[in-house]
């Protein structure tokens, strides 16, 4: 790899970086937001949003920079390629995150429904999935990336958990339907985040392996 | 652009719009499935799927033999880079239609919630945008691109019908809870579907005028 090809590279890793610290800042702000009813949390979040956008423009003109540039092949050309896409879905979650601080506004402005939901222990597994599917991205690390597959399914399970209990408090109190139907859009919002970074840590494979993954996650579980 | 490369591209996009139809064959019959009680169908959408998912590995190792082998610059950059990410907001949409076709298939075997839903509308404004944003990425065409932002609108209200209606089925009736849920998942993948057309309409307007207009649609559309 030319020098200059190599720095490019290692700058672009570190922009996506920044990116990402910035999307998992934003899904942990719209989370306290819910959780502590914070208003003015989930606006940081709604406004912060536009600089998350900004990067990430920012970094797809970078990534074709360099394949206009320097025409990499092979392995640094599936890393730019993936960088690319992980790019895509970084933003993704970061507007997942602003759904989740516009109902999080909205549920600070209503009466608690007065049930136990462990929702920060599902934005803990989700955050922790998508700092780890980067960081298996930036190390080109396969192990790191296969712990990300295995947590989706726990978030998974928190999601259909959260599905019954919601569904009960409906049942028993009409009046809760609304805020409700709120709170299970924000866990299905978290488990987005994390088929997202599921999504990212099946690139991690595809890119080191050479070889997809993607859509045979369980044999490559076995 | 040289003659093997030119065939190349054709190629990937002959490709590219064989899996946008099977994806959009997928919505069809997942919403066919839905309105019409059809069980049948469900499992033709959801066993159809591991062809989406091939296909789109497939075409993906396409776009990566090109950028290696032609090295394309500029426009031809750029198309291949978009195809690329088109190709994922296909696969993830054919993921959407197994889920809608899920929904489908629990709700056949329950009684009707008894309530006027305009899914056939709703799915036919869907389908048509991801019909006029293939269309728009295989022609370059930024003014069929301009009229899937202008739908997705269209979508988003009829989306947020859905959700007044339903709420109050559930309000007037607790037993309808569970369904209702399972029908606001299905209005809520439709949209999801709108948003991915979206997605690559905004690529087209991006690729086509070399600048970005995501993140700033709005002011586009002025």
């Amino acid at each position: 790899m030319s020098k200059h090809l190599y720095r490019d590279m290692e700058l672009l890793k570190k922009a996506l970086l920044t990116l990402g610290s910035m999307v998992e800042d934003a899904i942990n702000k719209a989370v306290i937001a819910l959780v502590d009813r914070r208003s003015e949390l989930t606006h940081e979040v709604i406004t912060g949003d536009d600089l998350v956008d900004d990067k990430e423009v920012e970094i797809e003109e970078q990534g074709l920079k360099i394949l206009a540039l320097h025409q990499p092949v092979a392995a640094d050309l599936r890393f730019i390629v993936g960088v690319l896409k992980v790019n895509n879905d970084l933003e993704r979650m970061g507007d997942l995150a602003v759904n989740i601080a516009e109902r999080a506004d909205y549920l600070a402005k209503k009466d608690v429904i007065g049930v136990e939901l462990d929702f920060p222990r599902m934005a803990g597994a989700v955050q922790k999935m998508v700092r780890l599917s980067l960081d298996a991205l930036v190390n080109k690390d396969t192990d790191e990336a296969k712990k990300v597959l295995l947590m989706d399914d726990e978030v998974d399970a928190l999601n259909r958990d959260m599905f019954v209990i919601l569904q009960n408090v409906m049942r028993n109190d009409s009046q809760t339907i609304k805020r409700a139907v709120q709170l299970l859009s924000v866990s299905r919002h978290l488990e987005r985040i994390a088929d997202l970074a599921t999504n990212i840590a099946e690139d991690v494979v595809f890119m080191v392996d050479g070889d997809t993954i993607r859509h045979k996650t369980e044999h490559y579980l076995e």
